[in-house]
């Protein structure tokens, strides 16, 4: 019976389970624990195949964490869901401005979105390196614009918004954007779905592949 | 382009699209709000079909919230995405017992998880009276065990956790449950998927259904 099992030992019946359904896949041995990660969020097999990572994106990532650098995500949901002991483990400070007073001031005075604020101000700060959206298409889409217009250059994106209006075209956007910066590191996937428990899934990945690596 | 249509915009479109793509459906006039939030959350159509409503939830669950009943939730992801201006509304209580240092210490004397510890001290408060499940079986279970040995009666469940072990088992012994309690207020899926997000999705539609009624 379930109950009786550690928690260890449940995710570890999880993973044999998606390893045994997904059978053969096209991941590298770094991506895979990311995808199977996802996948043990969601229960969604869907990632096996929608999943998409730039050629730089996992050995950045685990460096940038493993350096301490900070993350800024759209949600509190998904700050809630990365793991607060691995940060601290590594010093990272993680931060979400969606619901800060200067954001939703500056946001209806401007009439933009707060999570197109949220996204500026975290990049105002050299101390945030990884930008994390599990929610708004209108975040991604300025970290594109930060990234075209103004030289920002992220550690890593996890980029994975949710929903019927934007999420896959600004998903869409992300991936082109590899054609004209060829080292920018992002994790991505195809199509509508995604969310704040997907995003932070993939954080929380890449830091045991950095305490691994540590 | 999605980036200049206001937060209202966005949702009123993304509901039409769900609409339209899902057709004729079996949810009655309150039922259908909850399962096209959450749909809007996680972009699976798959919740269309297996969601299931006791017959008493939705009448229920919209009482508690409007007199002010606190809601416990298992993770602090679905704590975070429960809308906190709607909590603030009706004065409700939100809490997440999962990282309690009391529950985290006699979790690990006793062997058994945290998820379970944060359920009955939630439950042992008379002011609490909705649980929101979207991480772990064993805290379905548990309010499981609590409503037949302990005679808790709670305002309302959301069940919905997620995963490979014991998460449908524990969502279909829930579904079960009606047969001996006819009255038991919970909101639940079929299968596998479920998670933080949607659990606090249900809640947040069930906020909306309270505050269009008062």
């Amino acid at each position: 019976m379930s109950v009786h099992l550690r928690p260890e030992e449940i995710e570890a019946r999880s993973f044999a389970m998606i390893e045994a359904e997904v059978g053969a896949h096209p991941w590298s041995a770094v991506e895979w624990p990311v995808v199977r990660r996802v996948i043990h969020t969601s229960a969604d097999f869907e990632y096996a195949r929608s999943m998409v990572f730039s050629s730089t994106a996992i050995a950045a990532g685990v460096a940038a964490l493993a350096r301490g650098r900070g993350i800024v995500t759209d949600t509190t949901m998904a700050l809630a869901g990365i793991a607060k002991p691995r940060l601290a483990r590594f010093g990272i400070q993680g931060s979400c401005f969606v619901a800060d007073p200067e954001v939703a001031q500056k946001a209806s005075s401007l009439g933009i979105t707060r999570s197109i604020l949220a996204m500026r101000k975290g990049a105002a700060d050299p101390g945030n390196g990884i930008f994390v959206i599990g929610n708004a298409p209108t975040a991604l889409f300025e970290l594109i614009r930060l990234i075209r217009e103004e030289h920002m250059r992220p550690d890593l994106i996890v980029g994975l918004p949710v929903g019927f209006v934007g999420a896959a075209e600004s998903k869409a956007a992300l991936v082109e954007l590899e054609r004209e910066f060829p080292d920018l590191p992002f994790i991505t996937n195809r199509g509508r779905k995604g969310g704040s428990n997907v995003a932070a899934a993939v954080v929380n990945a890449l830091l045991i592949l950095a305490e691994e690596n540590s």
